[in-house]
């Protein structure tokens, strides 16, 4: 989960890295569908790996999809769908910050869903821990995420 | 689409039929994704044969999942999910009807996705005419079905 | 519940009949929101008997809305409002049938919502008994119908 | 919108004064409907300044609802309806904070919604400034936050 419209490049690019790395441990991404900065860059990487792209978008047609979407799931419910994001991910990855992301993180906290930061600033940080009393989780760089998941969020 | 609890064991063998025909044409089966009747029958049939299964779930959690979904997309929104049922459908297959089974008729009928009838009684099937100016599509056999899906509603 | 486009005025002018007849008795109108069709004209029958009604529009938006909704719900997640305008409603009155009225009725029978209808056709009335083991409940007369409501739905 | 479990008691009591000044200029409040917090208590402020008091439930039935509700919107869409609530309500007052909170007030502000905060922390107000070039609007008193929707934000 990510902004539709970061302000710097290099989130697109991190986006783009977690993309690749999920779909290279042929795991399933999932994002909000749409042909618009994370989500974009997060499906662009998946599917240039090989990896298979869940796109669940908030219209009523494929308008405005990520060409990166292998299958797309059509709600027509709008930001509602931030809602199903949440429950179908089994680990949220939230990369960079913005309204509808944030609202995305409070929902996976709330529902209990792992919730691994990338590319938050500290004091956005700081809100959402102000929010919980287990520890955020925040990792600067990918690969350092993605051993946090291998060890720590994977059932064998 | 079908009944969760068919009176009819013919329908649930139509299903099963109907799933794998899906997946031998490397065409992706959609359903509600609970383990009961028509859903649970296609999905098998589907899975079997080698397909993908799109399961969209009404509860907030993988309970109640038939064994033979492959991508649960967990909504939390209950029968309201009927709706991304259908939106998310190319085409819709309409097998034995019920009272869930019918909403998910009419609002396919409604959004203008092809919809195909089968195991469907005559008078319930004047039911659905009554209610639009094209004609209803029925089928009583998978073989004509799918020869029809191919011939009339699949671009090259 | 009716459809937002009726063939025959005659089931416009019994909607806002019904409509009056709810407001007279104090109770709260709730409809699909639109300006369009049975919704519309019961909103305006109950309204002009100084009623409340009560809107779950399914834009994101007052846009389209019926003149005399004083109560506005404002979901966004388009068709899947039917399953709110079910869940929220006491009892529900089916007043002519289409696609999007189908749905409503199917949903309010499977949520187990006293279903009453009105002005829908013998063959029609015989699509939703075959779907049910209770009787349907059907009136011609909207005195007929208000008397039956209140002697064996209301509770003292 | 305010959290169903808020830490401190001063909150609560915030909400409820919030809620009788939304009764007593015969506006009408909307909350998330259950009985629980910041939800409840503004709806008992509301309800016994004579007001009418929407409550948009997530389940699929009465359980769990406040006692003050009069209005009660019943969803079945579980947190999806926190992005009813907003597209609802004309005006969104934030008091406290909190994980389903945060979710409502970042969706709040995405929409477009005048969102007016109390009884949230300057860091946690840093926060949600750090996502908007708008100016986040918070004030420390009732009388004043009623003031500034009377001055800026009410069409004659």
């Amino acid at each position: 989960m990510g902004p539709g419209n970061p302000k710097d490049s290099e989130i697109l690019k991190h986006a783009e890295e977690i993309g690749m790395q999920i779909a290279s441990r042929k795991w399933v991404l999932l994002t909000g569908g749409r042909k618009a900065g994370v989500m974009d860059a997060a499906s662009k990487g998946a599917s240039e790996a090989g990896g298979e792209v869940i796109g669940i978008l908030p219209g009523d047609s494929h308008r405005g999809m990520s060409d990166f979407v292998s299958i797309p799931i059509v709600t027509g419910v709008g930001s509602a769908r931030n809602y199903i994001n949440i429950l179908s991910s089994d680990i949220v990855i939230v990369c960079g910050m913005g309204l509808g992301t944030s609202s995305e993180a409070a929902l996976a906290m709330k529902h209990g869903k792992p919730t691994l930061f990338t590319k938050v600033g500290k004091s956005q940080l700081d809100f959402f821990q102000s929010l919980t009393n287990k520890k955020i989780l925040f990792f600067d760089e990918s690969d350092a995420l993605f051993e946090f998941i291998e060890k720590n969020l994977i059932k064998d």
